[in-house]
């Protein structure tokens, strides 16, 4: 066992963390305040890589270990989680494409998703079943060389604004196995977008409900093979569990080292916060939880990058634990700036907002539970 | 022992549910889009009585009981606890102007007030002295048959929107002896008013700094004695504190409400929600922490209505519980709501970021703690 | 609404604390340690009325409401609740024969029994059934005159040291409608007890199954008709929930008092404890929870006095939340003494172990939330 | 980053496993039971290096990092934790002994440490000053050739049963630089020992005070040089920390295996346990929980095996974290087994009494976050 970081493994880490105080920090209340979507942030993000960190090099990723990801995605989100959280999204789909697509679909998006020059939206959630993928109803129907899709899709983070959409349809019958995935250009004739939601946070990304009216694409816009698409999804859905806990950790480091920052500044009955053991306690244990949850986030990501069998379940504990733990962090951290925390001025409540989806999307908590016990109890798995 | 309402309580509380779902449930997420201050529907809750509700009958109030505006203010929170949060803190003004002012002030103000025709702010809280109100440091000087106000207050609910305030301001030494409260036209010249907060939620309500630069009032507008400020101001905050716990509670219950419904329409995997016996775990200890809540804040009331010496302290035991565990049932409406949860098509997330900011102010939920420590330590009182 | 007690009740309870500190403080640790039953102690506290607090007049009872049980068992219970708890046991069962017997048998016991000359066992539980209380296979048999019980039941209070024993029986088919009850003399040939469980606390109580082999009793020992046992049971059950909620309130209150004291009188560090935040804050947290714990126990208490077709709910509520918000507070009493939390010289390891069993004894508290649940998703139930 | 055992590690922690299964797990209950300390067990423990894992190979030890030790204690806390306890106090002791003693002692009393033929006991804490170490007031007196020690030590795992002591005692002024650690063996005239404590749990380990009247001890028993005692323990208490930290990861481990086994074995209302989706999610719950307690528990002991200057804070995060979470993993898994969870039968309430008391000694977990925060606000440590 080594838990120490590598020399390249740090300087990633301060890379991102340049960027993030450079390119995201300044920026980040004012694309939350008016839901902007920072297309330019992403383009300065893909020039050092960070479009396509785990996707393979042969598309211009740095095909680096999920692990890796987390150092850059962290650091990111300390400043600005929504927008991690989207560029987290865009490598998932970038690297599916990198992975699966025919090499004449791989090579017409892959370098410019991967360059952060193009970007890519996941379209999986259906209006109709929240967190029972498997029962998702848009149809996928070959027609000649061209598939036609016909349903719609809720909750898909970037649409209206990213270039292609990685969509899971049914080609076949009820269940996962009757799922493909798919690579729609979002331009599209027959693919529409719905009104933007209007949300508690996660504003630098737009999210809109795709439509699928007749929309048609070359059949060799498959990826991989008829029927792969749910697999595809739940290794999409591993790294995606990772990736939006590794957010929560981010976003709690960043919470907290302004909550510590502000115990030494603000003064209340005559001596700096600093001073009351009440709230020493609190900080101690909002840093106990962040570590904590950090190990969780970097132990599913070893073993996803191991091929351990147990992954998805490691996933699904990390990402339960992290979100959890990370929001009260948050809390916490707002807690101790009092009503200051409660101002737009400090990125206290902003980091509470936009952490808060996080213990709901990718699986809510609850269904990151039925994964968990569905191994301990159905499979027997014994899993340390 | 009789925990039972009367029928004029049921009576009362119904008619607060009507008003709040005729007038109040409609617009409470536009208001909190627009952050929209709605004076008109003030006016309308001062018809029925709700601006006054224990202020004395001698300025048109109701004189009712503690106990009985919990009712009023819990049932109008269900549906917007921003807009009913502020009606508490008019209800307080109100009450501290029919209750100490000189009878000519108290009659320029007091009809108007408890009609809900003009409103009131109070203005305790300063930028450097948080959760230390003794310390404050705006003065008040007497000059013939004046004060002149000088300095500074901060997150002042309803100002810039209000007609009067009621302003704590240094007449004396250092310490709480040396404060006095002051009635304050809203309109005085040398009162001058900050840019509005961008805040988290509250959005119905504007909050502003307020600054005092030689605003001069009659000597007559002191409430009270010189030296009374403080005592003012803590009896104020004792009710203070019920009212936001009330407001928590009822925030909660129109959470649960929704959850509820939810449970019953929405299905996953084949089922509705209500069938999952981990939601159902989590509806029943959400019902249990809104029930045992909703009997603090009573007892609370109740020990404020009785004269009890360990008002105060019932008071601040209420405010930190109700406002922390009904907070956790806000976040759990919106987990069962899932991804719909974080939309704001749908209150949950509203009522979630409303209640936030009951574990902040009127004291925070720490110093809360601070207060009843002091009492079963340094006191050693014996509280049951 | 009237939270206060009467002067009537307060005197009650300065009886019930005067006897605690008389009889039951001083042999607590002892009666714990060598597990030994004290009878002598229950005939004390039936002289006082407590053997048959809610028991009718008619058998010498005081027919006072749950809610004054509630303040005698809460006082008891500072001290001693192991035994406390088997005293609302048998006060239970001692209620049930007053209420319900043929005249005959409520004559020969009840009088006794109100007295604490003679004790009861309530025999409901099964080792196959635990939660499941309607499925139980004990079975009675009319012949003749009488009726002959065969089955097993685990867990019994008291058993083998008590005189008679209220036992559910199955008279009929599958199901709750096919339960009845009956006063089994607990020497009644063909009863057996088994081996006294070693358990973790509760050691004032002896507790063993109880085998019934071809055990006969005359028909007249049937309580109210065949088929009512199940709805007697769940009365009884409603009642013990309270019993055993207020149990814990009691310790709580125990521990904390300790806990305060100690905070005074330790010094660590050069202070006393009593100067450390984090421990203040503790003190007052638990506090907060003891007295809401202690409000939703009597609001249960009134709710079934006054007959509320809700009052199994508020039964089940008050049960989970005293227990395990009362648990915690014994937990973090121990925690404040340190090391010597730990030893038995201080009463506060043996309240934590006793209180540990009210989560899970009367239905544990999972029992419970699936009882909550049912009414508020099932039945629809409007609770508040 | 590597988060792997490798195979070596892997083979020792099943020799650890296989042991506990052989020669603990048939004697738990009743060591517990009868307050017998288990020497037998001891020597066979040190036949396998159990005894002096960490211990330099110069006296016998094995010499491995901190790290390997927490897989073995972990595998033996499983089935026993109180026995585990004391092994790893034994484990420190010879540490000290075999690091820091003169060759003529480290020859006299290492081998038969390190070999389990000899016991070793701790001596720091004393009854005035529980957590505030520094302040200890034992005295040592250079006297000639010898040191002659005067004062009392209290919880002083084994004593009376063990052959050697280290004692930290004060041969200079007040505060840490003036205490200084000796070996003692334990027949040394002058030493004395008090009545057994009665104890919650940690039954298997006598606990008892040690008296020291002028015991004289040979100059040469002074571990390292006079002053650094204090420094001695510090390094003691941080491998202490994650030895206990780490018992509670392995009692936690054995619990949640019995209630894994339990919940499928159990039926109620016609169902097994593990069908209850309210029990599923407790189960994903406490795996989730011992995952994350036993990755901090390895990081601390990676950071003190690398010598990182923050390994001290990194210990006081797991000993906080995983003490506390896995107690209360503890008592869910005892809550799973309903009614048999609180008997003696079964290892539930063993392993819950055993598990209370990491949470109050080696430093309460109040005085963990004392440690941590200091480092946060008064050094300003940058921890992650």
């Amino acid at each position: 066992m080594d838990f120490r970081l590598s020399d390249e493994q740090q300087a990633f880490a301060q890379a991102a963390r340049d960027f993030a105080i450079g390119e995201l920090e300044p920026h980040a209340a004012r694309w939350d305040a008016e839901c902007q979507f920072p297309r330019e942030a992403f383009a300065r993000a893909g020039a050092l890589g960070f479009c396509g960190i785990y996707a393979p090099e042969s598309i211009g990723g740095l095909g680096l270990p999920r692990l890796d990801a987390t150092l850059v995605f962290e650091e990111m989100a300390a400043c600005d989680p929504s927008t991690t959280a989207f560029l987290t999204i865009h490598n998932m789909a970038t690297w599916m494409i990198g992975s699966w697509a025919t090499a004449a679909v791989r090579e017409a998006w892959g370098p410019a998703l991967a360059a952060g020059e193009k970007l890519a939206s996941y379209c999986l959630t259906e209006p109709g079943a929240g967190s029972d993928a498997a029962s998702l109803s848009t149809r996928a129907e070959k027609r000649g060389d061209a598939y036609v899709l016909n349903g719609a899709k809720a909750f898909i983070s970037g649409a209206g604004d990213t270039d292609v959409l990685v969509v899971m349809a049914r080609t076949g019958g009820a269940g996962p196995k009757g799922i493909s995935a798919f690579v729609v250009p979002a331009d599209t004739p027959g693919v529409t977008y719905g009104r933007k939601e209007d949300k508690m946070g996660w504003n630098s990304q737009s999210t809109r409900p795709v439509v699928f009216d007749n929309a048609e694409i070359p059949a060799g816009n498959l990826l991989g093979n008829e029927g792969e698409g749910f697999k595809f999804a739940m290794k999409g859905l591993d790294g995606g569990r990772i990736n939006i806990a590794t957010c929560s950790v981010g976003a709690a480091q960043g919470a907290y080292d302004a909550a510590r920052r502000y115990m030494g500044e603000r003064k209340q009955f005559g001596q700096p916060l600093a001073s009351f053991q009440a709230l020493q306690f609190k900080l101690a244990d909002m840093l106990t939880h962040i570590v904590a949850s950090r190990q969780m986030v970097r132990l599913a990501a070893a073993k996803l990058d191991d091929g351990d069998e147990q992954a998805a379940t490691y996933c699904a504990m990390a990402k339960r634990l992290a979100t959890d733990l990370c929001f009260q962090v948050c809390l916490d951290a707002q807690q101790i700036h009092g009503g200051y925390g409660y101002l737009k001025d400090y990125p206290l409540e902003r980091l509470v907002r936009d952490t808060r989806v996080h213990q709901i999307l990718e699986g809510t908590n609850e269904i990151m539970r039925v994964i968990i016990a569905r191994q301990l109890l159905d499979k027997g798995a014994d899993i340390r």
